[in-house]
């Protein structure tokens, strides 16, 4: 048994220098660096082959590393921490102060307008179920198959249930095969309404695609129908604005923003929100209550019930305002320069193929999936991981309805990019790809448990409190039950 | 304006060796130094008339301080962050198996039986709303009115609404003078059953009493009734065990038991979370989706859509082991003691009174309500902060029926202990509170929007981003809206 502090011995000279080089030195194309420093950056991982590799994470669309911005943060408010609200101790004070600015800057951030609500949440899963259950009575949702579950299952599953519902009825509008036909499905649907609200994608997380906003939301308005925008791929790989956009929500994480500390947000127009039902029962979303009765508050203290999560707002909050504080167009360029060198790369492999919703589409952010010939994407991510220390995702994405779209039920493979990623992983995971098909593996693997694994694993297996080795959890976490 | 770095001089050089110099020196008298090492244990806070103090935070009840080895366990793992559970990447392996582990450390620290679940939540709030939707369709829900809303509201709220309920209803049993008689009300009332489950509190976050667990759980096994217990403010001061109480689930909080970053728990019976109703919907919580029909997940899964708190989890279950890892009753000594000196000392000064709601519970827990004769609340708390640099809460802690119960309908004031509480810190609030009613305030103090606050307050104002000065944030903080 290896203790994790043994087997990750982290290579510290690799890690934050991007920024500071790029200050003396001419600067390098987009893509070439990280953007931003990130924490484990220099983390190096065992190969099947008995090396080690610095860690290529692709995964960023599923979880991203945090900024070491964010991490600095929480090491200087951590010694401030205390209760918020109605503490009266002056680090109670200090705690709320930063509570409340936090939420202002991740208000900031989307580009709310003065009269707008931002509530904490804990992602985005939990902000689209919070603004579920705020549609007023009886108002139809409309919501497109292409959505990953987060922004699909919250409207399917209440709509028309008594059992939970609250009487909205959501329509699944099916994919058309282009931008135009599918834009022209939503206004005729919403033609037939009246529809409260549309929901949709920013990006999305199987292929990067997106439908126009500005077109999207002038079609909605017209028909009198709010939108609502799943800004999880979107927020922290292009920025947005709600004001800009005149999109009335969006929800976004802070784990796929760079702030894994378990705060989202939802943030949008105040009226559903201050009279809608509030979120959780509990302390600080209520006004007074007495056995017979309760007042509750008006947003955004209404769905933040019990404690809030301060230490995960500020660090979504530096998140942000880092984010923020980068040039203008510095964060599409570089995003769009690594999905470029991924998408050619990935183009010049034979049997490689990668996903696409609508050939007419604009501009995808960097998320790629794609399926390696007739391999199994599964095979592939495990190859992948042993042999090249790559991070990638297999299976469905969260995205069941999507996938079966696209002609992949059995799943396809994801790299998804970042600030803190580097040419050298794009090149790495096309190289990979290309000795896959030139070569085949180097190992052997097989299934087990439904996952694949190596035969005779000789990576080193990590002590984990309670859990015997490496292998049996990652079997145990590669049901079916755990996508995304 | 003062940054936050520039006001806080953090007195490294008292943070933390209470632990090392217990082992060098005799050990001293429970409750005399900290019991465990806590981030801004060392940290000061100005004082009205200039000087700076060490803060005595006796806010525990709300919000704990993290413990040093929960930070240091958070920035060994940060590195090591990736996507969890379906990510085929080495990192995102290593990063699902320190979660699972986390999860197996939350329900070893409450003694969970083998076929137990544990859920990872955001906080008690979270978690017994949570269980407030998997109470089987019908299942009649007892709940004693002495609890504080967290365990009051998700089940009052819920009861009788269609618009949100399940069919539950929940029945609220007024307090009766004494345990004796409140166990007495509880065998009479679930004899009119049957009820599914009692709901009811470890310890009061009020006076720290609690009903005896063993008693409430033989009279409502012999009912058939199941028992929940909301351990937000037994677990982390006393510990608990599901196996040797027979419990059937316990909720509890992070940011309560020194481990601040947004996770929680509920543990207990795996029935009805197998089969209840999913908590949120979204990925991770399904099996299969198709637009027309959702295959939803056993628990865990089943309640924990879109991507985990791994961060927090990892926290939460460090706050565990670390708490787990002390002798043999140092915990409960520790607190014991820290009580005792309080209750003593307020005991002592004229016009102090503790609350305490039945006169014949055992032991409570280091939480104490007292009201300092005709004295506003609010203006104690204020003058406790900004003359002795000591941090405890004023209102009605989130327990509104218990404080009318209580005679104090108008509010009260709080101190709580935790194990980064010394004795100087107890001793410190007895001598103000004496000066208090010796001498009155040093300051002048004064309502603005609703908050006690200094005139002419000359305690140097932090810069917190967007926001202008500290007073404000206070003022805004102080509404009734933003309780516990």
């Amino acid at each position: 048994m290896t203790t994790i502090t043994e087997l990750f011995a982290c290579a510290d000279e690799t890690t934050g220098t991007a920024v500071t080089a790029r200050a003396a030195a001419p600067a390098p194309a987009p893509g070439e660096q990280a953007l931003l420093p990130v924490v484990g950056a220099g983390t190096r991982v065992p190969l099947v082959d008995g090396t080690q590799r610095t860690y290529a994470n692709l995964d960023c669309a599923a979880s991203a590393p945090a900024l070491e911005a964010v991490a600095a943060r929480v090491a200087e408010v951590l010694p401030l921490y205390a209760s918020v609200h109605r503490g009266a101790g002056y680090l109670s004070q200090v705690s709320t102060a930063l509570y409340e600015a936090s939420r202002q800057a991740v208000a900031r951030f989307v580009g709310a307008r003065e009269d707008d609500v931002c509530v904490i949440t804990r992602n985005t899963t939990d902000s689209l179920n919070l603004l579920a259950g705020v549609v007023p009575a009886g108002g139809r949702v409309l919501v497109l198959d292409v959505e990953h579950h987060a922004n699909l299952l919250p409207w399917v599953q209440r709509s028309g249930t008594a059992q939970r519902g609250t009487g909205r009825v959501a329509t699944v509008l099916p994919l058309e095969p282009t931008v135009a036909a599918t834009l022209d499905a939503i206004r005729a649907e919403l033609a037939r309404g009246p529809y409260a609200l549309l929901t949709l994608t920013g990006a999305s997380n199987v292929t990067g695609e997106a439908l126009p906003l500005d077109e999207v939301v002038a079609i909605a308005h017209a028909a009198g129908t709010r939108v609502a925008v799943d800004g999880a791929q979107l927020v922290p790989h292009r920025g947005f604005s709600l004001a800009a956009t005149d999109v009335d929500y969006v929800a976004f994480s802070g784990h796929k923003t760079y702030a894994p500390y378990g705060a989202g947000a939802l943030v949008g127009r105040r009226d559903w929100l201050d009279t809608g039902t509030p979120y959780l029962a509990g302390g600080g979303a209520v006004r007074d209550v007495r056995t017979d009765r309760t007042v509750w508050q008006p947003a955004p203290a209404r769905h933040e019930a019990g404690s809030p999560n301060v230490v995960g707002a500020i660090a979504l909050a530096q998140a942000c305002d880092t984010l923020a504080a980068l040039p203008a167009g510095a964060l599409e360029a570089h995003e769009q320069a690594l999905r470029a060198r991924l998408v050619d790369g990935l183009a010049a492999i034979d049997g490689v193929e990668v996903a696409r919703v609508w050939p007419d589409s604009a501009d995808p952010v960097g998320v790629v999936t794609f399926t390696v010939a007739d391999r199994n994407p599964g095979l592939v991510a495990a190859y992948l991981a042993a042999e090249h220390g790559i991070g990638v995702r297999d299976g469905r994405f969260c995205a069941h309805p999507l996938l079966a779209h696209l002609g992949a039920e059995q799943g396809a493979i994801r790299a998804s990019v970042g600030v803190g990623t580097t040419a050298e992983h794009v090149d790495r995971l096309v190289a990979a790809l290309a000795a896959l098909q030139a070569r085949g593996t180097q190992a052997q693997y097989e299934v087990v448990d439904g996952c694949w694994t190596v035969v005779d694993d000789t990576r080193p297996l990590i002590e984990v409190r309670g859990l015997d080795h490496l292998a049996a959890t990652a079997a145990a976490a590669c049901g079916p039950a755990l996508d995304d």
